[in-house]
């Protein structure tokens, strides 16, 4: 890059999920001069299926309320740099850089609202069947599979969550678990052997996803044989990774390198916020990370205002 | 009451504005055994004039942002008990009991869900301009005065704000102040004597919003004489009041009788959380009320869920 001197925006917010658009909206609104880098727009939302809880909408699946999300920021105008990645965010001299894969950026707040990713299985069939019965949130889609038989993959909390939630809604629950013994809460796992309605399936690890259109089974590698088991929906829970890595160095995290934040999206630096899956707030909700980006937002406007 | 066995609730909801009915509507898709106490459905969000900001809708009104609330609570079948009000709140013998003017609850979990209330001016024209140009709210309706000229009144940090906000958007701002001076905080102060779109009023104090089917001005009586100021909005901004009231005695409020909350909406009190403007979460917005009800909502399922 040619020396030349740098703009400095209000803020730059990195992410375009629920919790970026929103906080870009509030942004707007504001008449921040800021910018929003962010590969995709709608994050995880547009890989989920049926919502029923993004409050005003009865119905709506995820691609459309992406559409929605989308259609909302592109109204307001947002310059949104969408071909790029952030890579590296550090603060120097009271500014904040933003590296990107191609650029490189100043502001006086930043707000890391990068999501999460789900640690995939990696077998045959997992891509095939996303949202055609596979999916990675028991607490979005648990409620579709109201009598049908399904299989949940991990025994840690987040299997163990999902299958207390899915006890109450499906017909049956396999819970594969790769390990010898499930590794959840153990008042969980009490529950859970409590139930009638689960088969716990230890030393075991799942093959393959199979089905037509749709989920139709899983294949099942036990201690001893490897089998077929007839389900309508199999739920991925071994976990979902903070797209963390680019935040500054110094920047407070919990033993998952979720992003610590107070009340009000504060992190431990001045200046830096962060808002929705990539922080240590537990729940992954649309609504959540929408009412998280907004907060995030305005709380960078108070922190302008009272400084210059 | 006749002496029987009570019955006792997962969780009781206080109240049934944004906050109260998005947790109402995640508790009855966790299947918690609970109701919703409220005198009103909505909250302030029915006397919200134009809603631009909450993430998915580009435009909607708040009556109509309200009834899309309301119809997705009765869709749910939520048990609300509409014609009751929550007058007390304790904890004893690790239950929470909910007095009502009407009748008592037992429950594990309490969200206190229960809003604020806005201090009104009681002036001969106010009840009538609601919404026709007289606003509580400068973030929500701010960016409907593009180039009008505006009067806000009140002079501490909510005054101040909402004419940092108006600076930006109005075409004039008078800045109605009853003491001597202002008191919000001092940089403020300096960027509103520095603006030249402010007009600045101590002393002075509003007798009167004048109009016909919308705000056309206000009438101020200062030091000296009385006299009308055209305007085509008045803001109010004298503060709000949260309904805190009923919650027990060792909940943790802060200065402004707010009850604190972590990032998680719990309270000092094991099983009581808060949600929405009665929290010291500083922000008044539709979208983070919910955000902060599902949250509070998920808390307590977590919460019994380990406990049982």
């Amino acid at each position: 890059m040619a020396v030349e001197e740098k703009k400095i925006f209000d803020l730059i917010i990195i992410g375009a999920g629920p919790a970026g658009i929103t906080a870009s909206i509030y942004a707007a609104r504001k008449k921040m001069d800021f910018i929003t880098i962010s590969k995709d727009v709608g994050g995880q939302t547009v890989w989920t299926g049926d919502i029923e809880n993004y409050t005003g909408y009865q119905f709506i699946t995820g691609p459309e309320l992406t559409a929605k999300f989308e259609e909302h920021l592109r109204n307001y105008g947002i310059p949104l740099k969408q071909d790029e990645e952030a890579v590296k965010i550090f603060k120097q001299d009271n500014l904040i850089e933003v590296q990107t894969d191609k650029a490189q950026y100043q502001a006086r707040t930043v707000i890391i609202a990068s999501g999460k990713r789900v640690k995939e299985l990696g077998i045959p069939g997992e891509q095939e069947f996303k949202n055609r019965g596979l999916t990675y949130c028991a607490t979005c889609d648990g409620p579709l599979f109201a009598n049908k038989k399904v299989a949940i993959v991990g025994g840690g909390n987040s299997g163990l969550e999902a299958a207390l939630q899915l006890i109450k809604i499906a017909s049956h629950v396999y819970l594969v678990q790769r390990g010898s013994e499930l590794t959840g809460d153990p008042i969980m796992q009490e529950k859970i052997y409590a139930s009638d309605k689960v088969t716990v399936q230890t030393n075991t690890r799942p093959t393959a996803v199979l089905g037509d259109k749709v989920v139709s089974g899983i294949r099942l590698k036990g201690p001893e044989d490897e089998k077929e088991v007839g389900v309508e929906g199999v739920f991925i829970e071994i976990g979902l990774i903070p797209n963390s890595e680019s935040a500054p160095e110094e920047i407070a995290k919990n033993q998952w390198s979720e992003i610590k934040v107070d009340n009000r999206n504060q992190t431990n630096i001045p200046g830096i916020y962060a808002a929705g899956d990539v922080t240590d707030v537990p729940e992954k909700q649309i609504i959540i990370a929408a009412g998280e980006g907004a907060k995030a937002a305005l709380s960078a406007f108070r922190y302008l205002a009272q400084k210059k």
